[in-house]
């Protein structure tokens, strides 16, 4: 299923995979070669190639956050 | 494992996952009971209470950015 993800190939750096959400926000994610994600935050409005937020994750905090986001996350 | 999480029970409306990551980024991430997901992105030397960014999930798009951070996005 493709619905709503746009995924390019970053020659050199990684993979981008853009997902459009309701509300007209853009939310991209680009999986780097070494493992690390960049998340990248595009408010509603927000149409330019500038960001409204960038968050970097390590491959362990990419999987915390994945988790909440399937509610598989528990605390012990 | 909760290293790294803040978990806030925000009564009535969810709850919400805090996420300090490398750098002094933050990322929350909010449930809420109708299963819609909020993400909230802080950069880095953003300590208020004001995110620099704010993204809305519905379930559905939410799996799709956790698949992606997992690594288990695949097209058709």
């Amino acid at each position: 299923m493709n619905r709503g993800i746009e995924v390019t190939e970053l020659f050199g750096i990684g993979t981008k995979y853009e997902i459009t959400c309701t509300r007209r926000q853009r939310l991209a994610v680009v999986v780097l070669k070494d493992g690390r994600r960049e998340l990248y935050a595009f408010e509603a409005g927000n149409n330019g190639d500038e960001p409204s937020a960038v968050i970097q994750l390590d491959e362990d905090e990419a999987r915390r956050v994945a988790a909440v986001l399937l509610g598989t996350y528990f605390q012990d």
